[in-house]
């Protein structure tokens, strides 16, 4: 057995801490320092993980240094794209971390923890356009959620051009906004902003309204005719849904095509929908989540007219980006959804990706939690081009890293 | 800091499949056995273990060597009775386990984790007439929810008389039913059974059936004639509640009086309600669970006349024991609701003790899981007569425990 050696940021105190306290416990208080495993150090490395139904993984480091990344998006000469939150863009070159950002990143709000620059996609035609698309908080006063795109020559940004701004001030904290291309070559986009159940949360409500709405944009950020409001009076043309209050993943079903969403509720009550067009799912009038205070924020929690939730989590776990699994590297995964979970503190929880384990109607049978072990808020995990699953850690020292199947000799 | 030791009883295999990937990953596949702590060894002795707003608890081990202990209930003179599930009822005497069990104690049917002795309860008038109360499913083929009470001496049951048998075979493997006097000397007592959302489910809506009810009963088996259906055709006199799954823990709120009580979703969506009389608590017209393959159990979330419950888990938990602390020794849970959770396997979470945290309304404001260091099947939590929190741990060599505060030096 290998001997076990503990490198803690902590080690020092909680050296002290035992030791005070061994006197009083000879018996078993030195077992505290095996189960708390937490790793403080910074991640390095390569570390092996047992899973449910895929006994042996790799979690490999492929770097750290990032500050915060929200997002990231394979280029086809296998490279990435990672954005930081606080405005930066980065590129993963060769397998590793290009110390200069992309140039020509415009200025962004960073003044809490779900502004600043967000999103980073690929035009699904990016190959020949070189055309990448990302959100951001504008730098202004208002701080608008804001889609633009512009061509990457490899080192910068060139001809940025804004696509969409939202209307109205979004909530300070709070509106994340993924960018998913559909097939049609439309893309899917959401605005938070609407977290309370008081005036904010029932602009989630207002059709005229982007804040608390999923989005359907064409490419060049106006809305398709065949959006299900359009045409109809105080409507927004560009909503797809609504009754949303903070959606921070996109993902399409591999079988179903459908588009689902993953959110954050109030106090309780994360949600992942299945996102209909010209539907309602409900927040803030139906939602099982109480108000930090204790309240709840409905005393029902369903109604005719609104959609009921495919997967919920109660308590929270603060969902981020997240993927189906398609690939042939992790056979028992194969159609199960993972949710990137970013909830850690005070309710002794901890960061990790949720499998939803799926059938093949797409209904929920299982859930697992993986990489609970890291103890690091997951803000993104998405399915690479190889079939592996690379994740971001959201800390000021953030990682980047990929899940491997333990190859059998 | 001290050396960490960790005797599993898995440790020469994990020590060989570390062996084995170590050649291919030399960097971190060594940390793999300080991440890993499971406590697979027999508890024993005292561990030091935080909480979030409790900071140093200790866990102490009482005893173990208990095959499945279902509940306990405190004897005046310090002693403790604890029930085991294959029909054995054992003292803590003077701080020890007795070897020899209570003799007395009726046949009962051990067929499935449900069932077996379950619940021991004291009269509230112990000292002066030594009644004490148990919960057994019977021996025979019916294998009924039986209450009896008899007169303890010490070491056997004297007068055992059954008080109340349930009318209907109820599920194999699921029919929990605590005790739980209240301040009138009547008592509540839930019968479960009702698992599947088709014909037994079914059950817990017929108000002829006890199955899937709270009852309310007088300590001679009766029903009170102030019970909510008494004198209605087609109700059972003693059905207080109904809609229920398969409720497994009861407690009192301290401040409001009120009867709440955990029961155990499908997959998904166990629960706490607030059981107030005459309600309907759903089951399985109202539902936000799913059936094992992954079917809604109802599309429908919420409707008029049900009761929304207080506290949803999501996933499940499987709630067994509970109670609210009311002692002085752990100054920061005041107040607070305290529910044991069972489950552990193929989803990767654990045992442990749910904290729920309530402001002055009996509103949820926080949760927080402890114990979940020890990987352990949580049974019960009870608060003891001296301000401390006592737990049984469902195992083959299942075993009490009892949290204390660090006394500071």
């Amino acid at each position: 057995m290998p001997k076990a050696t503990r490198p803690t940021r902590n080690a020092a105190l909680l050296a002290t801490l035992v030791a005070v306290l061994v006197v009083a416990l000879p018996a078993n208080a030195q077992e505290r320092a095996q189960w708390d495993g937490v790793p403080e150090t910074r991640l390095a490395g390569t570390y092996l993980l047992h899973t449910a139904n895929e006994p042996n993984i790799l979690v490999r480091v492929l770097t750290t240094g990032l500050a915060h990344p929200w997002s990231m998006a394979f280029l086809p000469n296998g490279d990435m794209l990672v954005t930081e939150r606080p405005g930066r863009l980065r590129v993963i070159r060769g397998g590793a971390l290009d110390p200069v950002p992309v140039a020509g990143v415009p200025p962004v709000s960073d003044a809490g923890q779900f502004t600043g620059l967000l999103e980073v996609a690929l035009h699904p035609r990016f190959s020949e356009n070189r055309q990448i698309y990302i959100t951001y908080r504008t730098a202004d006063e208002e701080s608008r959620v804001a889609l633009a795109r512009a061509r990457f020559d490899g080192r910068s940004l060139q001809d940025l051009r804004v696509l969409y701004t939202s209307a109205g001030t979004p909530f300070a904290t709070s509106s994340g906004s993924r960018i998913l291309f559909a097939p049609d070559g439309t893309l899917f986009m959401p605005i938070g902003g609407t977290p309370n159940s008081g005036t904010s949360g029932l602009r989630a409500q207002d059709p005229g309204d982007p804040s608390g709405k999923i989005l359907r944009l064409r490419d060049d950020g106006t809305a398709p005719s065949d959006n299900p409001f359009v045409g109809r009076d105080g409507y927004l043309p560009e909503v797809y849904s609504l009754g949303h209050r903070n959606p921070m993943g996109l993902a399409l079903h591999p079988l179903t095509g459908e588009l689902w969403a993953a959110e954050h509720g109030a106090q309780g009550a994360d949600e992942v929908n299945v996102i209909l067009p010209g539907r309602n799912y409900g927040w803030p009038v139906v939602s099982m989540g109480r108000e930090y205070s204790g309240d709840r924020i409905s005393a029902q929690w369903w109604q005719e007219g609104m959609e009921t939730p495919a997967v919920v989590w109660l308590p929270s776990v603060a969902p981020s980006g997240m993927m189906f699994y398609t690939g042939d590297r992790f056979p028992a995964w194969k159609g199960d959804l993972f949710v990137g979970a970013m909830m850690v503190g005070r309710i002794q929880r901890t960061g990790r990706i949720e499998r939803i384990v799926l059938n093949d109607e797409g209904e929920e049978v299982g859930r697992e939690s993986i990489l609970a072990e890291f103890r690091r808020r997951i803000r993104d995990v998405r399915q690479g081009p190889d079939g592996l699953i690379y994740v971001l850690t959201d800390e000021e020292d953030g990682a980047l890293l990929r899940i491997e199947p333990v190859e059998r000799p």
